[in-house]
């Protein structure tokens, strides 16, 4: 509600609606050059040739193999956690954080309406239902007071864990998501997990990079997750990783993605149902190099952040997100606000944009919209749906940041 | 029943036990020279560094981009059917297969007990269960005449749909797989899910380059799946395919791999609960590579059995697996076979053969014996318990087949 009048107020402010055309003049001014401007392209431009090339001439190109142990360590130091486990996705990564946090067949997981339908699917793969819930409009992630006031008003508590009063169901994790690298406001959150008994999977596929309160996102839970697919801010082709301080844990997750095979020189014996999610080490390979230029890849998207930022200050009707004080973003994608929820002028700009070859993209359709999600519970969602309605994402790769 | 009076005569032919020794003996007869002959690794010496150096350079190396559909159609060619959709691997694929063949939550799936755990974790994924049967010695694959009165025994038909009388559940489809490269009699399988109403998903995953009365396995039923695991006569590093006749089932299985996502040039809306397991363009690059070498492949690895088949020869006790006339496998793990079970010797031979270097492996432990599905229904389980005791495979790969 508090995020909603601050919102209402930055409206009332601008009475005149966003043009499609300035908006394009503006980026323009920001990226002159290249006929079409990608929304996030991978710059491959590293020690990459090198390490896959080590693959190749070793033949270690599957799930065993330097790389892959190589890519865990240099994730874990740069997330300042004890231990990553390399996945074949991040969406994978989520599926097995969610199981290893405990959440069973039957359970409610809290999850974002604003976030890309994977965070929910890892859900549905536990065999639990996703219970949407609203964000925050000063950092797009789930705002914690008023999911405390919806909490305390529509659970009851029985040793220590929550129940939805009206399904019956236990409530047993909260995935807070740090929307486009913008990291979630974590304290309140995390107060609130404790309260309710709640399991807390950071999902900071899209946050690589990002720091809240000068810690690195992926370590702010007792699980992170990431996600290395070709629009993230660091590529394996395809790829995710779960981080956690938890050895037993990590033992446990890693055990999972190896199909549960026990560990033995012959025989194949397996003591649950596991998965087959691995990383293959060609892909980490690909990693490594990748992340050895993390630093650079986000010193430049920031600065890409601020020219974007100079050129819409003038640009009436809307203006570039800024991420509260006590976080720093990776600006994965740079998010541009309307001033107040306009789908038809978002519509017609985003026409002009893309036959202008300038691939911008809204956000996600909200996953309570969708068919297979829409009767699934959820709060009130109205930061969510007026956000949908004014947010477009800019190019923001690092090739258009200046990265060679 | 057939199967088992055939394999008793032969154990009564031998009334000695085979010996580890003589067998190590063989072995180095057929492969002298490496300290460490493993059972079976990846060759990678032709066009694989052009290909994923391409992939580097264009900065395509997610799940879209050139070598991705290149594959597909490479595959759909080899296998001789309309379409390839590939995926992060075998698993993921026979997942989809077994959805887009119908099968459903709360179904019963038949399975073999002697595959590798994959093959019923995939029917897991489906919130469907395992229903283990028997296997033909001559194949290894699943017996269809001792199925088919195991099924009118215990099953009911209503409306061309058969049940299981114990439990009430549907049996909705049966998944032969083709094990060590050895193609299933299919004819006979055909018949029987036609009589019974079920769906076929043929578990090609170890079957790639083997055909069955001149036609190659993956394209024998509906729906085939293959493997490209590190292990696998070509490798992707990770990855798999769904090969089909059907191109609606096809676009069907390609729309739940990409998170079933619609398509629109900027908008996020997905239409079911879909899956992120498509197969990486840098991957699908190495498949490429891999797939133009195939045939070489096979026919090194055929050589290789024959050499193993004369040097065992005259080894007692033991005889190298010799599949039916109608059939030609890959020979993707070349299997001995010992006259008689022999759990004690088979474990005495892994020992020394380990300790020498030599990494034999034994069947897989039999699904229906791991803690995960010993409660699953299954029908009587002679065969599949009488071979696990009896088979051997020996090291394998291209290299020791002498592929430069």
């Amino acid at each position: 509600m508090r995020s909603e009048s601050r919102q209402s107020s930055v409206g009332l402010t601008s009475v005149i609606g966003a043009d499609p055309a300035r908006i394009i003049e503006a980026i323009r001014e920001v990226l002159p050059s290249p006929a079409v401007l990608p929304l996030h392209e991978p710059i491959i431009s590293g020690r990459e040739w090198e390490y896959v090339r080590e693959c190749l001439d070793t033949g270690w190109v599957s799930s065993v193999g330097t790389f892959v142990d190589r890519f865990e360590r240099m994730l874990a130091e740069r997330c300042a956690v004890q231990r990553a486990v390399v996945m074949v996705n991040g969406t994978a990564a989520l599926q097995v954080a969610l199981q290893v946090a405990g959440v069973e067949a039957g359970d409610e997981v809290l999850v974002p309406s604003l976030t890309f339908v994977a965070t929910a699917n890892a859900v549905s793969y536990c065999e639990a239902t996703p219970h949407f819930v609203d964000v925050e409009a000063s950092t797009f992630g789930v705002d914690a007071a008023t999911l405390s006031s919806y909490l305390a008003a529509n659970t009851e508590q029985k040793a220590g864990r929550s129940y939805n009063v009206k399904t019956g169901r236990r409530i047993s994790a909260v995935i807070p998501v740090h929307v486009f690298g913008t990291p979630v406001d974590m304290e309140a959150l995390l107060d609130l997990a404790k309260k309710f008994g709640l399991a807390v999977v950071e999902d900071a596929t899209e946050a690589l990079g990002s720091t809240y309160k000068k810690r690195p996102c992926g370590s702010l839970a007792a699980l992170g997750v990431l996600s290395f697919n070709g629009n993230k801010i660091v590529t394996t082709g395809g790829g995710g990783a779960l981080l956690t301080n938890d050895t037993t844990i990590a033992d446990r997750a890693r055990h999972l993605t190896t199909t549960a095979k026990l560990p033995h020189p012959w025989a194949y014996r397996h003591d649950a149902v596991g998965y087959n999610y691995r990383l293959p080490n060609l892909n980490a390979a690909l990693g490594c190099a990748q992340l050895e230029r993390l630093d650079e890849l986000v010193a430049a998207k920031r600065e890409l952040a601020e020219r974007y930022r100079a050129a819409f200050r003038n640009v009436p009707g809307c203006r570039i997100f800024e991420a509260p004080s006590f976080t720093k973003p990776n600006c994965w994608l740079v998010p541009l606000l309307l001033d107040y929820p306009d789908r038809a002028m978002l519509e017609q700009f985003l026409q002009a944009a893309h036959a202008a070859g300038i691939l911008a993209r809204p956000a996600w359709e909200p996953l309570h919209h969708l068919q297979s999600y829409r009767d699934c519970p959820a709060m009130p969602l109205p930061i969510t749906e007026n956000l949908v309605e004014r947010i477009i994402c800019l190019p923001s790769g690092p090739a258009l940041a200046g990265v060679k």
